[in-house]
């Protein structure tokens, strides 16, 4: 007996009625007409709230939350999630004015991202955000353009930790990195940061990302606050923040599981409990982006096309990678596996079949599902790719082959 | 002893002066200026126009040369590709216009592509252009929409050889596949063109692309024409035009070397003395996108922040994979390999060093050079990716992190 087939983890947050999938209470045949197109993004209100909620319930009552707005972007979403979260992170001069329309505290939003330009740097100072400081030299540029104003900026140091985030999907700490400054430099950074006279905030440690095993993250937590406590030693005044990055992955691919929340929770409150005396009155920032948001949102397209070839069976799609470059697994996966995949108003029942969906592009790579059991569908029926609500449109080549752009709804 | 590392193909296609690279007679810095902001690509159309006529040189002389414009569809650059090959082919309704608003002529542009929708096949019909019909569903609707219109559509069938191109950058022919039709049911599809009176053109057989080995292409070369003389005895009229894909790769990474675009061209010569009695008038044609544009483009961005991490040394940049997906190495590849980078003014002189050229967003995919040996540079200076003039700019998420667009120009 061969092993069972591994499946997509119970992903289906949003409602299913009469085999149809209903986003934000609607019908997905009728919020396709409503939206007026396909293909379209579309994220729900409730899934965010509750998520919100979910974290909040478990993380200890001291940690703060803020939204890593690159995971998704659109002003809506940040609206809705500045009304929920505590803070926000931008990482470009860009996002920063949404995040700044919201009419979110600038003392809560912060910026990070190597590459920072001067008119970046300038608009943040301005605007009275805190800059996390990738670099040495951005430090210094920082405090010449502050000088330049006469407004002193608010910063943080990003630190590259001397460790990394185990089983992450990205790392980006420990060994050589382009992100943050290394650990061992970062008190002589401290000090050039008292001569400069820049308002200290604290520290942005930020080891990986897309993680779903608990006892990982535990131990970046545990090495986090104590490179903090560590560093805190060196600082000109006493940290305020102390940014503990995110990394809290979604479950994408079949034998996935959903990271244990709950875990992660109770051992941050050991860690903090034993660690507060040290930490004095510094806020524990984590900043989620994908955690917040990817579960939220789905991708609709509509089938154009059935065809046959040599025995299997196409869908042709109005969609395809230009819209949702991750689900074709050609952005930075190794290899391809199928997002969790429906026929939206097929969702369990009716008579199955084993198909591959495919977009418009002249491209192999145009592939949305390679060969999943889905709803037999005909043209004119809408295919939806869950957990797409983060690095879905804004991390997709939408000019690519020159086709119509996806909308994006939130209801 | 160890083998030599491999190095990237003598590629300087543009001309060196003082170590400063020129792109279309402007030195690099200067045109920076013109442009006034980096990040931008650069497109010439000097190497253009030399690459066409070396195709000229080497191919047989009845071979037309279509341009796939979904490789670079920048205006200009299409503008001036119309005014040196024989036809353009088109991916898109939106392709479909700016290869209409060249003034070439409708019955020298196809359009190529699964999924067309109801409003390009209208568009397509109406223009008067040879449809490439990549299923049967696809001949119906179009058949159908000609009806409406009272315009017969002008059609050609996409075929899905029953071979498939070797050692092929992007196999798109041989087995199941969402392109085109099976080559074992085009017969009856072809009787089912005269019954729909569409007037009907021919073939498109494309097996493959970014191909760097002659004897692929040769072998493809044969097979795909005697394919083509096959299917040719069932369809309703003699095929006016034998479309026989393109495949012509150019080498990107290091150790790879150019096609033998001789060899390809003697031995398609040789291929078409035997076959041109079958073919009867058929129009032979080519169709390349890459081959044509990729060596004419470079990608420039300016160095924001030079850092030291553990030993290593990041030029961090203004521009990144948002920009240059492919060159980051997140478009498909299963391996990171580096382009061929330079820094602009330093190009081959004064003092090296091991370098990474990082971009400004928040992702350690977001890399544009791993450890390669680069002029020495600082903040200020350009670095320039070569091979960049074919799916750079609109096959990359331009929206990844809402930082600027990037310009193009064409010197």
């Amino acid at each position: 007996m061969s092993a069972p087939r591994p499946q997509h983890a119970a992903l289906l947050q949003f409602e299913v009625k009469d085999d149809s999938l209903y986003i934000g209470g609607i019908p997905l045949a009728r919020l396709a007409q409503r939206v007026g197109q396909t293909p379209f993004y579309v994220y729900e209100r409730r899934a965010m709230t509750e998520r919100v909620a979910l974290l909040r319930k478990h993380l200890p009552t001291d940690v703060h939350l803020h939204y890593a707005m690159k995971a998704n972007p659109m002003p809506a979403v940040v609206q809705h999630m500045a009304g929920l979260v505590d803070g926000i992170d931008v990482a470009s001069g860009g996002e920063l004015h949404v995040a700044l329309d919201t009419g979110m505290d600038p003392a809560r939003i912060s910026f990070a991202g190597p590459g920072k330009s001067d008119a970046e740097l300038s608009c943040a100072i301005a605007a009275g955000i805190v800059l996390n400081l990738e670099s040495e030299g951005e430090m210094e540029r920082a405090a010449l353009i502050g000088q330049r104003l006469g407004i002193q900026p608010q910063v943080a140091v990003r630190v590259n930790p001397d460790f990394e985030l185990k089983s992450s999907g990205m790392k980006m700490g420990g060994g050589p990195k382009q992100f943050g400054v290394d650990a061992e430099r970062v008190p002589q950074m401290l000090r050039r940061i008292a001569e400069l006279e820049l308002d200290f905030h604290g520290f942005h440690i930020f080891s990986g990302s897309q993680n779903l095993k608990a006892a990982a993250i535990q131990e970046a937590h545990e090495k986090t606050l104590a490179l903090a406590i560590r560093l805190a030693q060196d600082a000109p005044r006493a940290p305020r923040i102390v940014n503990i990055g995110g990394g809290f992955g979604i479950p994408y691919f079949p034998g996935e599981e959903r990271l244990d929340l709950e875990a992660v929770g109770a051992n941050l409150r050991r860690l903090l409990e034993e660690a507060r005396p040290q930490l004095g009155q510094a806020q524990i920032v984590i900043e989620l982006g994908r955690y917040l948001v990817g579960e939220a949102g789905a991708y609709v397209c509509r089938v154009v096309d059935r065809k046959e070839s040599r025995g299997q069976v196409y869908l042709v799609a109005d969609g395809g990678l230009h819209h949702h470059l991750s689900a074709s697994g050609n952005f930075g996966q190794v290899i391809r596996k199928n997002y969790p995949v429906v026929i939206g108003t097929r969702v369990a029942g009716g008579p199955r079949e084993t198909a591959s969906v495919v977009g418009p592009l002249c491209t192999p790579l145009d592939l949305l599902a390679d060969q999943m059991e889905l709803g037999q569908a005909q043209a004119g029926d809408l295919v939806v790719l869950l957990q797409s609500g983060a690095y879905g449109r804004t991390a997709s080549p939408a000019a690519f082959l020159s086709h119509p752009t996806a909308v994006e709804v939130l209801v």
